[in-house]
Parts: C-alpha cells; structure tokens; sequence
C-alpha cells in the first residue's frame, strides 16, 4: 500500500477500503509536520457494516469456549511482542512519547501483561460472579453484553488504545465483540494493532467481526453509533465535552456507556509532611506533574495546601523545579491550545501564574511547565471555574488559611479519579487527616497516602474510576481485572432451568476447578455438592 | 390527627406539617368511594429540608457501625409485625387486595424477612466485595453513596414499598440514608411504615434524617430531585413513562437512577410441552395471570406459541379458564384506564379480542379477564406497537407459523424481566429449544423453565433486572441480597493507605470472621496473612 492511498478499514473479518466521506493525517507533535499516510473519515455505511458484523459475531461468541476467547489474547499478546519496535517507533511518531523508557519499557509491557491477564480472567470465569441457590433452584451469572463499541484516548497509545489497550481487553474477556474507534492522533499505531488483533484473532478461530476498526466519525455518526440499539456498551476515554455528547446519546437509548473524563486528581500536603521532607515530596509531585509532559488522566493537577511559611518553602522549591525542568512534548496541536485556554481561564478566574503560563520556546508543541496558585476563599469563590482541567504539564496550587477552609475546598470539588494526602510518618498530621479525609473520600474513586496519583496498577483492587463527572458511574472501574469486565456483561439469570441446559459457569461441576462460584452463600471453587 | 387536617410528612427527624402546594385523597379501589384522610402535595421546600438531613445523615451513617444500621433494620421488622393487622387493612382499603392470603401471608412476610436479610448483609458486610492486593498495597471495596431516593410502585403497598420495601433495605443496608416518595395511591400504608421506620430509627441510634417520607411531588420537582447534586442515586419502580422522564433528569446530571419498567415478560410454550400437559399449563398461566389481577411487574402477558391444533385448543382452554375466573378489582381508576387504553392499543395494531376487552360489570375498578391473539407474521409488522404493557388481567398470545418465525419475533422483543419457555419433559422439544432460546436470553433478565415468571423469590441468585427498557442498566438486580445493595454504592480504593486508616472491611483482621473477601485472588473469610 503506497503513502498516498487512503488506509482501509477492518470490517467484517477483512481489511477494505471505507465508505469514507473525507479524509485526515496525523501529525508529528515534536516536529509539527504532518505524517503522510491518509485515514478515513468513515460515514455510516462503516458503522452499519460494523454493527451488522459485530451483531452476528456477539451471537457465535456466546457460545464460543472460554479458552478460545484466551488463547486470542495471549496469541495477540505475543504478536504485538513482535512488532514492539515498529509500534513504538510508530507511536513515538504520532505522540511525541520517547521510546524508552515510556513507549517500549513501560507502556508496551503494560499492554500485553493487560491482554494476558484478561486471557487468565476469560479462562478463569471468576469475573462472572456466578451464583448458586441449590435450595431455590435459581443461579445467575454475567454473561457477554453484545458489541463494545470503544473510543480510545490520545495519551495511552497503547495500554489505553482503543483496539490493544485495557477497554478492548476486558470487553473481549467478557466474550464480547469491539468495534474500535481509534484516536485520530495516533492512526498509524492503532492500525499496526489492528493488523496483529486480526491476524491471532484468525488463528484463533474467533468469529469474523469480532476486531473491528474504524478511524474517524462525524460526531453524528459517533452519537448514531453508541445509541443504536444493536450496540451493548460503549467505554469512552477522553475529553469531556465529546464524552457528555456521547453519554447523553447513549442515555437517551437506554445503553450504558462508560466513561473516563476530565479529572484534576487533589493532593493533599499537610504541613507536618511538609515539615518532615518537603524536597522530596517537591521531587515527586514535580516528576508526576511533568512525566509525560503531565498528559495523565490521573495527573496532579489541583494540590491543596495550608497557609504557612513551610508551604510558602515548598511553593518556592516547586516552583524552581519547575523552572529547570525541560517542558516536554504535547500530543497535538490540539491538546497544546487546550492547555494554553485552560491556563487562561484559571488564571481569569483569579489564580495566579507562579511560572509559566506560556508556549515554550523550542521545537514542537510544547508548553512552558505551568504552576499557578489561589487562595482557599478565592477558590471557593468561583470553584467550579478553577477545577477547569488542564491537560497537560501545570497544575494549580490551593493556599488554604486553615483546616476549616480546606474542608470546604474538598466539599466543593467535583468527582475525581483519585484524591491524595501527604501527612507527616509520625502521626502529627492524624487529627487533621481525620478531619479532612471524609471531605475527600467520597469524591474520588481511589484514595492515596504518601504518594502521587499517576501510577495505576493493574491490580484486582484498583479503581480507576470514581464519581462524576470523572466518569459516568461510581461503581465501576476501567482498569483492574477482573472487575473491569463487569462493565461489559449483563446479569442473566436462571430459574429452574434444568440441569443440561445451564451455562458451565452454573453447572454442579465447577467448569474448570478453579472458578470461584458464590455457593449457597459461600465463595468456593468446589463443584455443587448434592445435599 | 384528625381525618380532615392535612398529614404531616417525615422531614429531618421528625413529623412535620408540608409545605403544601396542595393535597389529595387516596380511593378505595373495590368502592370507588374516597379514602379521607388529605395527604399533602410537597413543594421544592420539602424537597430542600429532606435533601439537608438527608446529606449530614449520610456523613454520620459513613462512620456508624453496620451493626447499628443491621439493629435498626431488625427492630424495623419487629415493629412492622407488631401492626401487621392495621398494615394490612390499611392496605387492603387502598388497594383493594384481599387481607388474606395477599397481603398478611404473603407481601408482609416477605417484607420483614427483607428486611432481616438486609439486616444480615449489612452486618456481614460481603456485599462490598473487599479485595485486598497485598503485593502491591492496594485494597478496594464499596462504600455508601449518599442519599438515595426511593420511588415505591403502585402494586406492592408492603414489599416494595419506598419505605418498607427491597430497595429501601437494600439502601439502608449498604450505609444510606433515604428519601422515600410514597405512591400516591397507598399514602396511608406508607405513612404507617414510616411510623415504625421513625421509631425503630430513634430505638437504634441512626443519625436523625436517616429515614425521611414525602407523599407527592409535581414532576417537575421530581425531575430536580434525582438531579440534586446531593442525591447519590435512586431507585424508581413504576411506569414507563413516569420512569424515563426521571432518568432523563438523572442522566443528565451524572446521578445513577436504577429503574423497573414495563415488562412483558414473554412465556413461550413448546409444542411438546402443550401435548403432554397442555391443561397443567393451562391452569399454571391463567393463575400467574390473573393473580392480583395481573398486577406484577413479572405478569405473563405475551405467550409465543407454534401455530397447530394442540395450541388452538390450548387457547380454548385459557379462554374458558379466563372467562370462569372472577375479574380482580385493578389498583386505581388509572390502572383501570390505561389497561383499558393497552388493550385498545393492542386491537388496534391487529390483535385479535379472544375474550374480555371491555370493563367488567361488578363494583369497583374491574376489567374482564381479557386475551388477545395476533400471528407471528403480524406481530412482526408492528412488534412496537404490540408489545405495550397491559398491566394488569391481559395478555397477548402471539401464535407463530414456524420455527423461524418464531425467533424472529423473539428478536424483535425489547428488553424484559423474564423470558419463561414450557417444553416436554421427556427431551422431545430439546431441538427447538436450543433453536430459540439464544434469541430470548439476552433479551431477559431472568429465564426460567417450566414455571411462571410472578415468583420472585429473594434469593442471592435472583435477577430482578434486565435489558432497557425493563431497566435502565443491564447489570444490576432490585431484588436479591446482597447483590442488590450494590447500586447504592460506590467503588473505593485505598491505594498505599496506612493500615490504621483502612475502613474495617479492608483491614488485615477480617472485621468479623464472617466477611467474605477476595485477598490476593482468593475469596476468604479468613485475615490477611503477613508474609
């Protein structure tokens, strides 16, 4: 395929040319030259072949066994292992992200580890939290939801990418099909994955339809898309306004739809923290806030601090820090605007500009690494205004005058992914983390101590999710197997259904041994025991 | 009080006069003669006192000790019992269900045994779903939401009442305080539930505003009150299009609103099923559907059958049985009109009146026993239209030409709570069930075999739930402990949080032996072993 020749589609089981309605090219962020390959703006004759492809292969899903669902991913897993230098090289291309550490040590391991994990959860069945009441004669499991439509964001080509990252390997997991919207600022890496997920889902033997990709939309078509009534969820990750535009869409037609959103993550630093070791709490929160030119969902942006001369100190140290720190590459010409009209509007809503607050003078997309500041009465002034995100390398200092005043920040912020606090290793700052931490908790989905928030391990246990309008709900997490596969499933029930007509997640004999089933009101990996 | 002063609403601890901007009497169903007691109208000052104490309950309710909430839940069921006969006359008067066996042998029961079993779970604490990742020091679990609001339906005064019902106990069990919305055809039964609720509240030491009643709102103030940032969710049972302006309100502003729509709940019934035991199914179907007269969100009111002889003498018999079978007085004048409208509706889009059809000529709010009958290929026509809910003594018999029509008109079904299929016991109809039921089990929430869907047993296995619009989210049940907690909470993780900080549910020690939790990917009821 030459340079010039619009990209095809993956639809149907096969790669062919889109009923496109126009054309776009990415960009290379740390160059600001365009990356030649055309994509296609697909209309939604694209979206009725998807749908159509994805309804049939939802129905021979249901009935495909667990360990092909799994030997897909791992075999997925291992193709993307092969062409890790020619993804990385592609993303590094299309993000600005360096190839090491971020794309080939972190972000790439991460994306296959994701994929293998959800292969053992797939395997493993423990996900569908299956039920069984011997004496009523009912048991109940989740089973697949139908086609997952996902929209990938732009900062995590890979482990978020929209047909490789953690949406597209929990709704496969949950014997689903995905139709994969990719992120237009990152085509070229989307479609290296595409090849590879069609390619194992082949050997595989999975149904024709069950990896499918599309690059661009008309909003309409997006809105169109995640409402139709043939589509049974859709995981969005991205900016807020096209993300609410999707939710109400999807909301109208009674479809769920989860959603990742802006979030500007609080940091708490209480003062005996900051007695204790304010360089290196400094270091951290200046390495969180800049790794990846601060392009994380879960990226500090908001530190709420107490009035006092030890945070006036730690202020300074950030703020030089700050300073001497290169300011690194932003995804886009976009994303780079965005951040400068944020600043703005923080900055008119009365913070002030401690450093930066301007383009940077090098080559890219970049932004001069950003801290601005308020004081506690001033952001509760105007507190929805000053949680503005600013995507990217800035972030927004809170001056509290007390502990009084910092509750009430907290009771004033919205929903946010995480919320950290930094208190001294002695208990000093004990009394007031009590009395600030039920301001805190229920407005983020995972609390931190002693550590900032952009780190998200892959663990049963994270919850990267959190109330609104962080996300769309505040019972479900996007990353973490198995529970993020519950997203993607439907509560089925069955009520003297007899014996060989059940699922093998409800049959007497436990399907594989090693499925956790909730029996008779205890969790157990035994078969039904015959009373 | 006396009969003609307006009742008081329960608003921040107490009984308190409304702010009214009107009143209304319930009636008495089986005399058409109105109850007279007035209940007031709240105006949005009711709503804004509720929302208030509801807020500084929920924060004291975060930190009361679940056996408290479970202590409260338990004397509640105890004080229910203690008024069973003035429960139940009460409800008898507004409903027009027969004391007995209805309402004192079945409905009550099943409401203080909810009410102990919600006790139990709240005291147990498995529900949350604790999981603990000691490798990487991160542990999760779900939390309460906030206030919940609390729509009761008009057909089950007790048990599903919005103060006394499933989703009220499920609310309060997991940790919230609620705003209960009386249906306005039973004030007087929910007022004598919030009574008890009140005292049993004050007897156990729960934060006052825990428990709090409004009888009657304007839409408008409806719609602003699952809206309100304050509320964490709701809980709506009721009809459709009461339902989906609610969740429109909801969605809109980001707040989980978790419904239980109109439902059909198809029955299909196998040709082999019917020449074994074609009379048995007979009797089975004509009871489940006119038990209550049809009242029952799982009523049956569409039958798939195959076209032939042993159907047409099935339908025979039903007719008979339908026309011998008394008509059962309906809840209100509205219930009486809009079934009266379905039924029309139904004749209009080309169903056939078997029998019935018309308002039966007895005291009070009656409709005849009615049965319509349409084709398969008719059916298909319009399957919109003919799958408007008769709530109440109706249903609908599809009669399919074949086997493929057959699933087709199981494709072109929305969403429902129940999906029943009827075949022969000896295996005879085993291949057209396997042809069949893969077009209904994602369209139900729960399939049953061999049974009529009425029961809803409260077992930890049932699915009360299903596909929208028989819901708002696929995965989710009303009915059911612990599972039905769930929605009234949100996901938590505590992600390097120091150890004396960690709610009791994730500590080390198992907080009470009892609780289930899944500690590093196996579930336990055991502590957390150092190693």
């Amino acid at each position: 395929m030459t340079s010039t020749q619009t990209q095809r589609v993956l639809l149907a089981g096969g790669w062919q040319p889109a009923q496109a309605s126009g054309t776009f090219q990415a960009e290379n962020p740390a160059t600001k030259t365009p990356l030649d390959e055309p994509y296609p703006i697909s209309s939604w004759a694209d979206c009725e072949t998807a749908l159509r492809a994805a309804e049939q292969a939802a129905r021979q899903l249901r009935s495909t066994p667990p360990d092909t669902i799994a030997a897909f991913l791992r075999r997925y897993a291992e193709r993307i292992e092969a062409r890790t230098a020619e993804l990385c090289e592609t993303a590094h291309r299309e993000t600005g992200y360096p190839v090491k550490p971020r794309l080939a040590d972190v972000e790439l391991p991460r994306t296959t580890a994701q994929l293998r994990q959800a292969a053992d959860a797939a395997r493993d069945g423990s996900w569908r939290l299956a039920t069984i009441d011997t004496r009523s004669g009912i048991r109940s499991c989740y089973l697949p939801l139908g086609p997952i439509c996902v929209f990938g964001p732009n900062n995590f080509p890979l482990a978020f990418g929209s047909i490789s990252g953690g949406d597209f390997a929990a709704a496969i997991a949950a014997g689903n099909p995905v139709i994969a919207k990719a992120n237009t600022s990152h085509p070229a890496t989307t479609r290296i994955f595409a090849e590879e997920a069609q390619q194992a889902a082949d050997e595989s033997g999975l149904p024709s339809g069950t990896v499918q990709l599309i690059y661009r939309l008309s909003h309409a078509d997006g809105e169109r898309l995640v409402a139709d009534p043939r589509v049974g969820a859709t995981a969005y990750t991205g900016s807020r306004t096209a993300g609410l535009k999707l939710k109400a869409a999807a909301d109208a037609a009674g479809t769920p739809i989860y959603l990742e959103l802006s979030s500007v993550n609080p940091v708490v630093v209480l003062p005996g923290a900051l007695a204790e070791r304010a360089d290196k709490i400094a270091d951290e929160f200046t390495t969180s806030c800049l790794m990846g030119a601060g392009q994380f969902c879960t990226n500090p942006g908001l530190v709420l601090l107490l009035a006092g001369d030890t945070t006036e100190r730690f202020i300074d140290g950030v703020n030089r820090r700050f300073g001497e720190a290169p300011a690194g590459v932003l995804l886009s010409k976009g994303v780079a605007g965005s951040l400068a009209r944020s600043v703005g509007e923080l900055a008119a809503a009365g913070a002030q500009v401690v450093t930066g607050g301007r383009p940077a003078e090098a080559t890219g997309y970049r932004y001069a690494n950003t801290l601005l500041r308020i004081g506690g009465r001033e952001f509760l002034a105007q507190p929805h205004r000053l949680q503005t995100e600013a995507f990217g390398n800035a972030s927004l200092l809170v001056v509290a005058d007390d502990a009084r005043q910092a509750a009430d920040v907290l009771d004033a912020l919205e929903g946010n992914l995480t919320g950290c606090v930094y208190s001294d290793t002695r208990g000093g700052d004990d009394p007031l983390y009590e009395q600030l931490v039920p301001h805190l908790r229920p407005r983020v989905g995972r609390l931190l101590n002693d550590k900032m928030p952009t780190g998200v391990a892959v663990s049963p246990a994270m919850n990267h999710g959190g109330p609104y309008p962080a996300t769309g709900h505040p019972g479900f997490t996007a990353v973490g197997i198995p529970a993020s596969l519950v997203r993607f499933a439907m509560l089925a029930c069955y009520d003297n259904v007899r014996p060989h007509r059940l699922p093998p997640a409800l049959a007497d004999k436990n399907p594989n041994g090693r499925m956790w089933r909730l029996i008779d009101g205890a969790w157990t990996q035994a078969d039904v025991v015959k009373s």
